[in-house]
């Protein structure tokens, strides 16, 4: 165990980075400088100050992080209509690495020579924090309490708590739910407990930021998002900040029973897991953005960013936020925004999201060309006869040289 | 123009192709074949026997392809979750590459020198009609008379019928439709009209085969569908064939309001069109296929699939279904899907689909792992500290040497 | 046909063009405007105004596009070490768009509505001319008189010289090769003729830009090359302009034997074709970009771009350069590209490259991590251990269950 | 560390592996079963017999694998034209799930309950052969005594042979140089040493497998290679086995200095190694193997098969042939080769390989299409305007919009 002088924990306040923090003091005879982020949970972070100094520490961060949060992280994943493996918008995944850079920049200012958080040795998370923080700054040092300690069971936790007076208040409702949940301005998810049954249906009232469908109002509700390069700017023709306008989404959302995913994924630490995610204005933007896109993306582009995202949407799930692969991807698929531009109209019902109308000053959709009525010769219909034969030129050569293709 | 001796001519009995029968035999002087499939779309084929033979034709193929269709095209497909730009379930240009094959083994059977459609020069059918009949015959002639003729207009069509005294059955409901349309057992779509207007949202009774979300039932329908080697076998319990399982799902999935997609698409031919589509049984299939898929393929399986797919949707739409690259994709594809079996739930309501549940002998979610609970020493968590900071290795020794990442 | 005012032609001077000149005034009735370019295919292009004035020609631009050409088309391709079908080094598909941004400059100032060219119709280069054209400027006119005439043969065209006086000078070297022939800086290509036959091999005095590696120097020669940014900036530690550094490795290549190629490739219109190319600079750059980045890239992205690589090869071999795809795949490549700086030396002898030397302050080639030797801790043998074991996990979970992957 | 009863281990007769067998006997205080494979490193495996009994060693396996390690790990690489990093072949990665699989077969016969290497913790194959073993049998213990025991120097390993009277022959030519090797049939490699400065030009002594290209004959050698299925059956007409064509090539291919490389290439572990490499064999036949794919190919297929390329190298190189995307990725590839059949004739000529003809029944070239003489009509050169138009559509309206490409 090499000699750690200080560390910079992600900390809730809650029981488990509560313990943490305590832990380390013990373990490390360390200064614990502590980290608490509003990115959107849902939960106030002021009261994480008192809990921190109740624990001993001198040097305590708290930051309000909802905007950095949603233009600088979740708005470029957007743009690429990013989905893991087909269903899932990757709301924790895109949380980690802005924790990961506060740590590192919390690390500097401070003169922490180690960063620590609360995330298990199965999950994802470890990875993502902690390959953020290499990249950020190589020669920082990891403690994962989870890896190394014995407090491997409830029982233990509280036992460590009762020992070393931690005054965690238990009273919180997050902490009854059977589930491990994780919140922020994106999503909301649930594992465990229950759910480890991949048959079993999530009862009810597990879900916490939406109405179920059959709950939802019996009217639908028409809403319309104004893209400006690609990301949303105002919503119903008021232009909102990014935190403001992903948290108004949420809600209307969320009321309309939107955004509820039950999925079984595969973790890039070699297991799959089963998982249920809310995310009411994400499910919207996804659509939206896709529309927009739609209307003013050239052919060619729009193909080459659906090829490119499958790899993305898992750079970004395995915790390569900060790396190179994915700057240079961002590249790409920014440069590709500058004319998605435009007003998207979407129809919220019963946890369906349906797009209804959509236009642009940067449209590329030719009423002219398109339209089933005369065109007055915009498109010349003879022009497809050559365009056909010479696509089917290397097969036609090919089955007549006998190659068969039933 | 070369000459043509008879030509095999794709005939839906409608006033369209009834006219490009006549103008065939009187353009080119030629015999004609008329060929009428049933590939679910909803209208009697049989009727097409007696308007053929008014027109004079003596060879009248009348085929019911539903079995064929959905077997060797539709699951096939589903089996790479295949969506064209991220929406479209691909219900047309499926259906193209078994029409072309039957054409083209109609004039084998009956010695035609040619083919004929009635699909316009702006569309993409035409390519994939085309494309299909050259790569199966490349000597075949084709013939694509709104490529090549001035009935350019509704009323010069009429004007013709009026002339030729083609007993066309106007009454249809279909026809009075102001869209234009096509079906088949995996859906029904429409083009045209008022839809030409990206903004205008399409109204409520151009819809055909769902009903609206808002008129579905109050209370959500389950259903369980069962999978062997990727392909639904069961549905609720009874085993059904192909088509037979896929028109249950249309009927059950319409009644919920399922599958309605409205988009603004790309076609092969160069132009932005906007096209609505009702897909209720495919879109209730796409999602229990992940779902199926979610507990039994290997993760960089499910990732291999998931880069390939937008291509392998690609080379459908274009109409490269009877192509090389389409069967070496079909091979990767179909070399995944042996242990995708089992069991999904599902909850359809209210125009939305939500998988509940999925089970499998062939599962590869492994509970003593993915636990939260003690795992008794199935994972050790002290391994992810070597596989982070591995992963983490080349960023380290990058940053170290003053690469940043921010 | 549509009335043509006036035409910018790209004209070499040769037989072919010439009577194009000819061919488009009397055919047109209109003004010809010629463009003839040094791209560096070691031809003066001074004597084409003369023969364009012989030709009655009234406006005539020469230009000197050597620079821009390396500069602004062939560097920015190396960047992404682009090989078409594993082999070709595109030197004809690259000029391309460069020809036709200038035809469209030139129609632009001199208000003419047509451009013209010499390509045939079953080449790729008309379609790279005029996809080009189309991109830049969308009402543009294209005359491709080897699709439109009957000239289609060597004796009618002889037979049109005669018959309007057009003074062609026969006796330049390069008529009188039995091949087509197409130069510019990068390359020399040769089709048609014997090669036609691809069991043929091509003789040793077809080849023009290299000698035989039989014939060259016995002794190995040395150089050196400076990268910056991607680029090539000095030549055995002098530094030279794109264009001079191209011409200098293409003498040293060339007088080494290096860089010549005969394959069978596949046109994008369809057909497989036989090609023989000099490109003694371009494969010596290849070489050499690699090994430059092979010690400054990242891994992950070194990966993405080989696997991006192949269809930016294909979008700019089939004349897509002025697309926003091939816009949307420079960026991520020139992203990539700030830290590949430094030098390589390689060793060119008889026909062969061989990289001996790489180095670079933006080296990530760690040796105190990559030695066989004692590493002083540098790198934690114990961690592969995890990563191994988390990595296998999937499978060895899979193979529990009875997957077999023999 | 959990107790071990037999472990079986890839022991070549070499100090490193009989230093191994002691050291397992000793720490696990269990059998050992050795295993020692020609798979044509070219030294004789019988020795390791020997030293094996004198190791106290009495299970023995020596095994010829070299037809097998051809048949079916070399070729089915080959029939992917797989290279890594856009250089390198892969024969160190391609042998190492051969050996995985035969100590797992070798463990289920010898009812041993782990495997052992000699591969260090900073390389790759330590990960091919522990991912390969892990799934293969799941529940097998791997003992990688590099990661694990001090004896990380060569005087360690020296004083222990002293000590334990362990019987090396030290005069083996291979170990006298101060280069870390590995040989088979496909390649010979060198690492460490002075290569750990990627300047520094490697020795000529250093190469042993080729001649250097100075020292090559001055007339070049002229070879045919025969394909069936994508894999080479015969060499100058006369039929041959995997193993004997493979060594045949080697030894042409070495005698014409053909096959040297010297890269510098990332690790799986993530550092950047330098590497030397001679190949002559496989050097010879990616050559043919793409030559004649480029006749019998389609384009598509080809240009499908490019893509995938990097990603299959990537599989290899890190070790996961034995994973179920490999077999996926191979299922596409192989379902590619029926068609793969003809000749290939080659140069051979101090260091460079030369196509000069390929023929093939199942060629796709067509000599009527493919011309630059009169067709008599096989292709209509006025079907490239509507192939172009309408590839050129979306540009124009892009264009027209006012979208710029320059």
């Amino acid at each position: 165990m090499s000699k750690i002088n200080k560390v910079v924990l992600a900390y809730s306040g809650g029981l488990d980075t509560s313990v943490i923090a305590k832990w380390l003091q013990e373990t490390y005879d360390c200064e614990v400088v502590t980290f608490t982020a509003d990115i959107g949970q849902g939960e106030e972070v002021e009261p994480a100050r008192a809990k921190a100094e109740a624990l001993g520490i001198k040097e305590i961060y708290i930051d309000d992080l909802r905007e950095e949060f949603v233009r600088d992280f979740v708005f470029p994943m957007f743009r690429a209509n990013t989905i893991y493996e087909g269903e899932y918008l990757l709301g924790t995944s895109i949380a980690r690495p802005l924790i990961a850079k506060r740590l590192i920049e919390i690390a500097n200012e401070t003169g922490a020579d180690a960063i620590s958080h609360g995330a298990t040795g199965k999950g994802n998370d470890q990875v993502r924090f902690e390959l953020g923080a290499y990249a950020l700054k190589p020669g920082i040092q990891v403690i994962a309490p989870w890896r190394e300690w014995d407090l491997n069971s409830r029982e233990k936790l509280m036992k460590y708590c009762e020992t070393h007076e931690i005054p965690v208040d238990f009273s919180s409702s997050k902490k009854k739910s059977p589930y491990s949940m994780d919140a922020n301005l994106l999503h909301i998810s649930y594992e465990g407990g229950n759910l480890e049954d991949p048959w079993w249906e999530a009862e009810e009232d597990m879900w916490r930021w939406s109405v179920s469908p059959e709950q939802a109002p019996d009217e639908p509700t028409y809403i319309t998002i104004e893209y400006e390069k690609g990301d949303p700017v105002a919503l119903n023709g008021e232009r909102q900040s990014p935190a403001t306008l992903l948290e108004n989404l949420n809600k209307i959302g969320g009321a309309n029973g939107i955004g509820r995913l039950d999925i079984v994924e595969n973790r890039y630490v070699g297991m799959k897991s089963r998982g249920c995610y809310e995310t009411p204005g994400g499910t919207i933007l996804l659509s939206a953005h896709r529309a927009i896109e739609s209307l003013t993306l050239d052919r060619e582009v729009a193909h080459l960013k659906d090829e490119l995202m499958p790899r993305y949407a898992k750079i970004i799930y395995n915790g390569y936020w900060w790396s190179p692969e994915r700057k240079m991807l961002q590249a790409a698929i920014d440069a590709s925004q500058d004319v998605v531009n435009g007003e998207v109209r979407l129809k919220l019902y019963k946890g369906s999201v349906s797009v209804v109308g959509r236009r642009s000053e940067d449209s590329l959709f030719d009423e002219r060309i398109a339209t089933f009525e005369d065109d007055a010769g915009a498109y010349d219909q003879k022009d497809a006869e050559g365009f056909i034969k010479l696509n089917a030129l290397r097969m036609r050569i090919a089955a007549g040289k006998g190659r068969e293709y039933l």
